[in-house]
């Protein structure tokens, strides 16, 4: 039986917490450094249809940008009105960049300047998350 | 040049409109009734490292449940510190399901049932967002 001694230990079960979570359920690309940006907007006039799609169009540019690796648009789903579910939003994107520097070279980029330029007129409230994936 | 009467083409428009979304960037499995669940968690003992593994372990246990399709978990990315982002909690747990019926079915499951009555001491605050992938 192979002898490990106290440094080469502590070594090795360092390296297996630092080996990313991946889940045998995922079918799309993951890597350690994966970073998700999930944003929420409040529209100035929620019972406006015009005004909702005319923010979905404007989300939907936002896929030309490269550093944009898959961008997800949805509204509240019908699920259960718990006490903690807030489905007080009006339009959400979902989207998964590789890493910090290219959610950084996302928010300069001229279509996402372009997109807030003609669209932040619509909305009241934006809450945005970025969660490091682990 | 095959014609088309009234009926026909609007019959024809209202399908092209019911198409989802399909991003050509998006490699996972994705479908008109995708259900996003994005849960937010604030500790108790934010500044304990021990609570927030705990946390992640118990989250882990989920992805056994079978209408969970995907489940990514993390924690803030070190995104730049705008007035819109909510930087401040402390793990994030990240599902799809394919549909509503798929997500009432988790939150009744005996393994989330389990995760909340073992895990939900440790926290102080829960956000959730249901999103309906358009």
């Amino acid at each position: 039986m192979q002898q490990y001694n106290r440094r080469e230990f502590i070594a090795a079960a360092s390296l297996v917490a630092a080996t990313p979570i991946i889940n045998d359920k995922m079918t799309h690309n993951s890597n350690a450094s994966q970073l998700v940006h999930h944003v929420f907007f409040w529209l100035k006039n929620p019972g406006s249809e015009t005004d909702r799609k005319q923010l979905i169009e404007g989300l939907k540019t936002l896929k030309a940008i490269k550093e944009v690796k898959q961008l997800l648009i949805g509204t509240p789903a019908s699920t259960e009105k718990r006490e903690v579910v807030d489905n007080s939003f009006d339009v959400s994107e979902l989207m998964y960049f590789d890493n910090v520097e290219g959610q950084n070279a996302y928010q300069i980029h001229p279509v996402h300047k372009a997109f807030v330029d003609k669209h932040s007129h619509l909305w009241e409230k934006v809450i945005v998350y970025d969660m490091q994936v682990i």
